[in-house]
């Protein structure tokens, strides 16, 4: 959190650390999306990703940097799901313990596969407690090594690997990425994409994709500092909640992105049916909201290459339910 | 038809032949089912292929090698869905006329696809009319080459590049593979399989998986020549109702095949939800059969490195429902 922001040879270094630990997703793509977009999409499949979202890419970094005599203590994250199990599952690979403090209205399938992987979950009531309090006074009693969920360094650098992985992809095919667009929170995953994918692409414009009513990194932008959302309303996306963009994060974001959009849900669905129909993948809400931005057009991607980060899958039958009754985008 | 059955040379062929055109598709792992099985199990994900199952590869690498003065003047194909899908995209691919003949009864997604992606769709009464007779007599009077569903040599050797890439794959993460389980309609993917996986470890298992009432493979294998199936009864698993293994492909399957499984509906339904839960990938029943058989036990992973082919992904909402309504086996 006091570290300093990264920069892309913190990405690099990151890759290395995650090299065989990680999955390498796969960037999907599907001729009825290009058709649609009037441009080629390409899909970085983060659903595929161990534990199921982008997340363990971070989670993963920053274990592995913890002193081993801070690190054999154990490690407290707290999180709506996937960061959570992200961290459960880093600490279960060196052996740790963790804790993780989670909202009891979190999805059960975050909170039940938390647990499968060891982690000991708290659970707290998202409108009335602050879980940063509940976490850290944990932290402290217990000698736990706090891993949070964006405002740092190590976590930055870790997500970031998923945009260069893309990036590398993309130069694979022999194709340029034009732009990019991946959700926002806390804003760790689209700082991490827009330095990964700026290591090798520096032209690329990297727009963010928010829920509406939480598009405080689209207010923050244009203000030019971080600034919180309205919390009008409710949102399906559940991963895409933070109140604004943490510190580090946003002295990324200043620098690299081009702007932000906000996405309805109704789009959201539709967007997860889509991907359904198209690329055979399953995206939680959170996870098809740079998709639905771009099938909408609020992103446009005639005549460009663009890069979408898709960037979790683990979704409750439930709602999943609700995106296959929704229209397809494609 | 006439040719000779392949060898593992005719794979490679093939495989070079499909670079850049085919995807390659990931190897798919999950920590719960490997929990469950006791062992690895590696899915390999062709619901990730263009046109959402493996056939696109086989169609591909036939009309690929179809005399240029007679592949211009169009091909023919009949399927119950996913053969039909891949072969009009190959077609568009090589810029030539596709006309398909499918049952009237066929997924209508797969109807739709095959429409959307320039195919002449013919539709057929399957309980009263012979897909084989209405397609030779229409190839005969329009001067198409038919692209037959599994009993071609080059149709072999296509498919057979999903367990060659899946066996070098395995091979790039330092591990064996032991036994490899594969879904049989009329037989092409999985005696492609095996020659594909035994040219790179020729000492692994193969095992095909069929629906219960479906299941002419066994039948097959333990009578030593191709039997028609029962045709009791119904099944979900719409890709694989062909009446008994082609005569190419079974050629292959009486030197590579250790036998066959059969599998229930509802332990498809399962394990297209274990799929959901776990990897993230969308499976239509038959691409989830071979999954199922290594889940429920019908072929024990335990203490063995499992490759399961997940053959397509192309599912109705509404049956898809019935699985994410299914209780998960992992």
């Amino acid at each position: 959190m006091s570290l300093p922001a990264p920069i892309f040879a913190d990405v690099e270094a990151a890759a290395a650390r995650l090299a065989g630990h990680a999955v390498v997703t796969p960037l999907l793509s599907s001729p009825e999306i290009d058709a649609v977009v009037g441009g080629r999409v390409l899909v970085k499949a983060e659903c595929l990703q161990r534990t199921g979202s982008f997340k363990f890419r971070g989670a993963f970094n920053t274990i592995a940097q913890l002193p081993e005599n801070e690190r054999s203590r154990g490690v407290l994250a707290w999180s709506s799901g996937n960061h959570a199990q992200a961290v459960a599952a880093a600490a279960r690979h060196f052996g740790i313990p963790a804790v993780i403090v989670m909202p009891a209205d979190a999805p059960a399938v975050k909170i039940a596969n938390t647990r499968a992987l060891g982690g000991e979950v708290i659970l707290y009531d998202r409108r009335t407690e602050s879980r940063e309090a509940i976490g850290s006074a944990l932290a402290t009693k217990r000698g736990l090594a706090v891993v949070r969920p964006y405002d740092d360094s190590r976590i930055v650098a870790g997500q970031g690997t998923a945009g260069l992985e893309a990036a590398r992809q993309a130069e694979a095919r022999g194709l340029g990425i034009d732009q990019a667009v991946a959700p926002a929170s806390g804003g760790g995953l689209i700082a991490g994409v827009a330095l990964g994918v700026h290591g090798v692409f520096p032209e690329c414009a990297v727009w963010s994709a928010e829920p509406e009513g939480f598009d405080d990194l689209r207010r923050s932008l244009e203000a030019g500092r971080p600034l919180p959302h309205d919390n009008a309303g409710s949102t399906l996306c559940d991963a895409l909640l933070a109140a604004q963009p943490g510190d580090i994060p946003f002295a990324i974001h200043r620098d690299h992105l081009a702007g932000g959009v906000a996405v309805d849900d109704g789009a959201v669905l539709s967007a997860m049916r889509t991907a359904f129909d198209r690329l055979k993948v399953v995206l939680e809400p959170g996870g098809a909201i740079a998709l639905a931005a771009v099938l909408t057009g609020a992103v446009p991607g005639r005549n460009r290459v663009t890069l979408v980060v898709a960037s979790g899958g683990n979704v409750d039958p439930a709602t999943y339910i609700q995106a296959l009754n929704a229209a397809p985008l494609a």
